[in-house]
């Protein structure tokens, strides 16, 4: 398009690299930055190469932290001796939303994926069994629900057997606030599979 | 949330401003950002300064430009009797994307709505009206078919009137490609009302 700006251009071709953004969306928003007053504009470019400078990853457990090791791993009133093993930062996040877990993280960054080239070596494994020299009493693995996660599961779980440390993962069920009826079958065998008794 | 990042926070926050943004999606991107390589964060905040820098209104038809006038305003080989009025810089895109139309352009900036406090005087209803001193056949009035956009067309429609000059609209009917099943009512009266003769 000849007639269009260059600088408009470049701006919807960074913004479309985005995941879940596709060229539509990123011409809407670049347009929205154009019409939004330069201070806003300011604000967001700044807020991304800030983000880059200042965030590494916690040599500990490998979470975002702007200070290594993290909050959460130099926090005494954690419990060190329960790790939950989780795919990514967000995890991290929506974990401690809760307010319900008190232990220690490590993020594997991402899942088993044959197909996408991530085997062990590609996951932090290597430093994972590293944490577990020093008394760990439980490994909680919380992996995503879908096949990557579950080969994970499965792959840690054999991984962590013969260390002889007790080993959980976090149940499936049908989710709170959730209707039997539109539960696939998959969610509804994993709930009956996990069913507890009512006491 | 204490544990997590404070630029990781404020750029989440400043995403999450974007049209259709949510927190949700907002840290989806945020988090892909700190994924992807330095270079690639770095194009997009430059993306993003560049557009503000580089960028103002087109001084005859407030479409978006790099130099004043705008390409399409200053071409010689366009037809500059015929102008086609529109709501936002996006529609000249989606509207010089079909090469149909050799015309001239007016931005709007928006339609009229008096609940938003959109009036004629926040539209460049003025500056439409300073150009069609200079032989100006005829204007094309192409608002979005929505309400805003109706009101809009009608509003001119009524400006344009006492001028003598060939006021006319852009057809409403069933979108090609659509199905007549799940065309809505509306659309249906529109395209009966707009039918015109076979030949």
């Amino acid at each position: 398009m000849i007639y269009t700006s260059q600088a408009l251009e470049i701006l919807i071709g960074e913004l479309s690299k985005l995941p879940g953004i596709g060229r539509k969306t990123a011409q809407r928003l670049a347009l929205h930055l154009l019409k939004a007053g330069s201070e806003d504009a300011d604000r967001l470019a700044n807020a991304i190469l800030e983000v880059k400078r200042k965030i590494r990853y916690c040599s500990v457990c490998w979470n975002i932290t702007e200070k290594d090791p993290c909050g959460i791993c130099s926090d005494p009133s954690r419990d060190h001796t329960a790790i939950c093993v989780v795919e990514d930062p967000s995890d991290v996040l929506a974990l401690e939303k809760t307010n319900e877990f008190h232990g220690v993280y490590h993020v594997l960054g991402g899942a088993l994926s044959p197909l996408e080239g991530i085997g062990p070596e590609q996951l932090k494994v290597k430093e994972l069994l590293t944490r577990l020299k020093d008394g760990v009493a439980e490994v909680i693995l919380a992996m995503n629900p879908d096949v990557e996660g579950e080969a994970t599961t499965i792959y840690l779980g054999n991984l962590l057997k013969p260390l002889g440390i007790r080993t959980t993962r976090i149940a499936r069920g049908v989710p709170v606030g959730g209707d039997l009826e539109f539960a696939d079958e998959a969610t509804l065998v994993r709930a009956l599979e996990g069913r507890i008794i009512v006491e």
